[in-house]
């Protein structure tokens, strides 16, 4: 019997087509859960959609070459057909910005009570290979693209009524119309051969475990080097979530990334070690003190 | 701009992917639009999901490779791992089903009002080619497999509280647990060497009028041909809807289908033209008498 964790793993699955390696990726981007109206445009809505997707092919160092989108509408929107031409209007740009992902098909239902889009991707494998969770070893460096916070401070200020403070540009993209790492992603064979990487969609703190656990080593963080701007405390940098930053491991750190921490083998379970003050992060999610 | 009608088109995306062909789709399964909670148990959702999605390649008279599976669950259900454990069942023994669909990956959210099931699957095309529902050619015989409106007529049953009828188990498989068609449009190239092929997913009018309009010719269909049991009527076979059967034009009537009528230059407009009676569909979907 197939089980939930069998579909837990990587950003994309690997597939061999002919004598080539793909990335395929299926994410959804629900109403409520990962979005809201109220703040969200259609165009952020069909930008972000298709954004979250080829950052799943950034996450392993590929390339995206073409996706589908199903959008499912809540019926009682006004204008339908205005708002799915923005909305598609959205994915269009999105999709130019990444070296014009080819949008191939897709379908439009109608649903009840949420709007709900699901894309699916392929991506070509770099030339040099795949970069999984579990490809760090002892010794390497841990490295970010970008700077945390961002996405998780703009929910903040914008429950604080402060969506007009003078960082909401930066905030407010992070949030609705973030860039994935494509061409960072790239970058990292520069001065590598392998390594580990993933993005950061779920938080940094988890990402880190995730690279912690699949690799079996511990990863010790200078909390003190996370890119983040002043505004934004260390916990909403590590927890915020919704970063759409890579996270490696690399014997040289690549040009676009910054180093945090490093790659040690670990004394008995694997874990994610914050320097200098020696918080630990446990690899069952929980968060203690020493 | 890209436009709404973009996106509508065959069943499945042609795609090239290194020296050879595949077929990439992706359909929503959608509570309370496609299915309700009080008749679909899990197992169903699951099998369903999955299958809707496999018809969508055999309409392209291909064959399933592998499927990525997004499970958006519902935060009020009760027990959430046993629900998803037969969730996984259902599209388990459904992937069997049909030569091994493999499972690779997939991805579980959570969702405040509907569950909805995305599915992506990949299939590669039949050696001979890809049959699309634009391949029709004049003196084409019209022909369909299985039988029309069961799946419909579950759900009046079930509306008039008859689900303990006799024929229940036809009727409820069809809709419930619907079998794509994938052996049978791998017969259509024993006596063929092109035609037109699709689902008729949307209901058998819907797909005739699909099939005119890309292939510009007008459909004549003798309605007592059309395949059904003797308790479903003609509009409920026409229009019903949900029956994963393959509407398809070929030279010669392959053995797993049944002749419904031919095809032939419009005089106009294409148009399909129900014989004996005279009947009409127009393509813009009205109906008309005459």
């Amino acid at each position: 019997m197939m089980d939930q964790d069998d579909l837990i793993g990587d950003d994309c699955a690997v597939v061999e087509l002919g004598d080539e390696k793909y990335l395929f990726s299926l994410d959804s981007f629900i109403e409520n859960t990962h979005f809201k109206t109220d703040y969200f445009s259609p165009y952020d809505i069909g930008w972000k959609a298709l954004a979250v997707n080829v950052s799943d092919i950034a996450a392993m160092a590929g390339s995206p070459l073409m996706a589908l989108i199903g959008l499912n509408l809540r019926q009682d929107l006004e204008d339908k057909e205005n708002w799915v031409r923005e909305f598609y209007s959205g994915v269009k740009d999105c999709a130019l910005k990444f070296g014009g992902v080819k949008i191939i098909g897709g379908d439009l239902c109608k649903s009840e009570a949420e709007i709900s889009v699901s894309v699916s991707i392929i991506g070509k494998t770099h030339k040099h290979g795949v970069l999984l969770r579990s490809g760090a070893k002892a010794g390497d460096k841990v490295c970010v693209t970008g700077s945390f916070g961002n996405s998780a401070k703009f929910l903040e200020e914008k429950c604080n009524g402060n969506v007009r403070s003078w960082k909401c540009d930066i905030f407010e993209q992070a949030h609705l119309r973030p860039i994935p790492r494509i061409s960072e992603a790239q970058t990292v064979w520069k001065n590598n051969s392998r390594g580990a990487l993933m993005d950061t969609s779920d938080g940094l703190a988890q990402a880190l475990i995730e690279i912690s656990e699949q690799s079996k080593l511990d990863l010790c963080i200078n909390t003190e080097q996370i890119p983040r701007d002043k505004d934004i405390d260390l916990s909403l940098a590590l927890y915020g979530g919704e970063d759409y930053e890579l996270l490696g491991c690399f014997e040289e750190v690549p040009e676009d990334f910054t180093l945090i921490g490093y790659c040690k083998k670990p004394d008995i379970e694997p874990k994610v070690i914050f320097e200098p003050n020696g918080e630990m992060l446990i690899n069952n999610k929980s968060y203690s003190h020493f």
